[in-house]
């Protein structure tokens, strides 16, 4: 049987150079970096080299990165912390509705406290439009939080443009990179954000290492209490090979992004033109053009996307059908509920994120596999060949 | 040169067996485990079996454990995740004076809302006492956290007596075991408590992974907000490869603890034996028998403890001034401050922390390079020699 793996945005494999650069830090170098000997120095200096790998890939400080055990650690760290921290000055922030669920259940924990949230609309792209973030912004906004790239729709937000809008009034920007950090440009000379979310298993690190850049005029109260760790900014003795990984992982991805953006784009628009020529009833969700190269969703019409899903895997062909940690906690996708698409459509919402190791023959094997499933669903379908208003009547705009 | 690493409470290297466990979870089994298809199921299927290990250690339901990031995020969990859940019963806390950095910071954060916390004194061995304790829980007291053992001076607290004070009253109960999981027995069912923090690291594990025991009565608001990871309560892709680390490290810690407690206590009776005899004007901290079986600390008079730990490890012994976090961040230790220890004498702090793997001949080799060391550091000193009152007249008590 073939495979094709075509989540990544899920799991990635750690890379075999990856896996290399940590496993002396197991066993052998495995002092706390937290201690004066040598033993302990020399460990931190190696953190300390991957903490500047990791700035260097999105253009930061080495000073202006905290690790954290994920890119949901880093969003709850993001919020949270510039929430309380800048307290005396307001109580209101501001994130788009189709944030990850880190974001989004951050901010309602803080409107459990003295805090208020605005959850701000977007397109029917799944696009967020400046100038009604500029309308929402109250002299008591403290932050707003707009995701680079959305993992179900694979959108990319103006991200430059918002965070323009928020440093003219003084507002701190945040902005979960999770999905495009190792997938698309991130500069943060070109973004201008005050704080950056990003992950390391995106890139090829294991899972349990993330981190958050904020710049200097960002202050925040920790997430995780405790000791002198990472400037007191995060406690906990940290994650020594998964910082390593990470480090390396991001030196590998700053190499090689632009040739990956190239390869991955032209797989995604051979599979996107694939699957709309070749299945009826189909909706290519998310912006067309201002997307994650690697990326392409799709809503099948009379289709549960979990039963695809499962045929698909079937036939050795890895797929999703939204965010991993969204897949099992809702029937219907927020996000797609947000950019308007009715909710037995967002039924059968299916992902495909494609890596720099996938190749056209997956993407042929995948073009060949689809449709058949996609039709023996339908066969099984209460509701397929009923009368359902089109995408693009139920479209709210 | 001889090495004697003694410093098993600052980082222990990952066990042999327990990085063959981790490595086929990074390149090969690298499947996100919240996915649906078999890939997914299967990563799923290793990390509830390693829960298992993680939760038979301690006695407790698997359904009971919750993995984070180290034993740090687990007291923050633990000491937030009740108050913030429990804050309509009542906004009170208590920790005892000598809690880790992890606890008596978070603690001071929820100061800082609407809470009021209460820093309990220890007698001068270390110990919290129960009827102390029971007066000063008020009716809107909802937690009290006093830990296991402490890291820097060894003390082990009377935990059944006090949780059934706690029990009796209807407020949780937590307690911080990361330095004891793996080092003396720890068993829910003897201990009795609603919540109980443990580390991987301790185990033989890799930094980077914890867990946080939680019985059924307790609710929790999570710390990191968002997917449906962990039951809801700790959002994040999981660390696959350190959950499964830690499970094997459960394992083995289960089977070997006898042994390794047997074989740890002889070294440390040894080596303070050998101290107390070879090295005047000594003071050894902590409670002389209620204490880890392989933890020896004491405050060597008219020296400073890093220059003593610098000195030592020229000569290959390695160990510490106290938790390796609060290694940088103090002058004077607040542990030793809680026992009544003189702030010029706390400067002399040196913590031995003995694991299975060491051996006599290396308690043999510090026996007979420190006396020299302390000797040649006193020579240096300008208070060695003057008159400075003795321990105990410092003490309060």
């Amino acid at each position: 049987m073939h495979i094709a793996y075509l989540d990544h945005a899920s799991a990635t494999p750690v890379r075999k150079e990856v896996l290399e650069a940590m496993l002396p830090y197991f066993s052998e170098q495995f002092a706390n970096p937290s201690n004066v000997y040598d033993l302990g120095s020399k460990v931190k200096a190696v953190v300390e080299d991957a903490r500047a790998k990791v700035a260097d890939l999105i253009g930061a400080d080495p000073a202006q990165i905290i690790f954290t055990s994920s890119g949901a650690e880093a969003n709850n760290l993001a919020i949270k912390g510039v929430a309380f921290a800048r307290q005396k000055k307001g109580n209101h922030i501001i994130v788009s509705s189709i944030e990850h669920h880190s974001v989004l259940n951050a901010a309602r924990f803080l409107e459990r406290l003295d805090f208020e949230a605005t959850f701000l609309p977007v397109d029917p792209k799944g696009l967020v439009d400046p100038e009604r973030l500029a309308k929402v912004i109250r002299p008591e906004t403290i932050l707003v939080s707009i995701m680079h790239a959305n993992t179900e729709i694979g959108t990319i937000e103006p991200i430059s443009e918002l965070a323009a809008i928020c440093r003219e009034k003084d507002v701190f920007f945040h902005t979960d990179a999770v999905a495009s950090v190792g997938n698309t440009r991130v500069d943060l000379d070109e973004l201008n954000v005050d704080l950056l979310s990003l992950s390391g298993a995106s890139l090829g690190a294991p899972k349990g290492i993330g981190a958050l850049y904020f710049n200097k005029k960002v202050r925040l109260m920790p997430l995780i209490h405790g000791g002198i760790q990472e400037n007191g900014r995060r406690a906990g003795t940290e994650n020594v090979a998964g910082i390593i990984g990470f480090g390396r992982a991001a030196e590998l991805a700053k190499k090689q992004l632009p040739a990956k953006i190239d390869h991955v784009r032209i797989l995604r628009d051979r599979l996107v033109e694939g699957i709309l020529k070749k299945v009826e009833k189909v909706t290519y969700t998310g912006h067309p053009q201002k997307r994650l190269p690697g990326h392409a969703s799709f809503c099948f019409e009379a289709i549960e996307g979990e039963a695809l899903i499962f045929m698909l895997a079937q036939n050795g062909i890895y797929t999703n059908t939204g965010s991993a940690c969204a897949s099992k906690a809702l029937k219907t996708s927020p996000v797609l509920g947000a950019i308007g698409i009715r909710a037995d459509l967002a039924q059968g919402s299916t992902v495909f994120t494609i890596d720099g190791s996938n190749t056209e023959t997956e993407i042929d094997y995948v073009l060949e596999k689809l449709p058949a499933a996609v039709d023996r669903l339908r066969s099984l379908s209460p509701i397929w060949g009923k009368q359902i208003p089109t995408y693009e009547e139920n479209v709210c705009s």
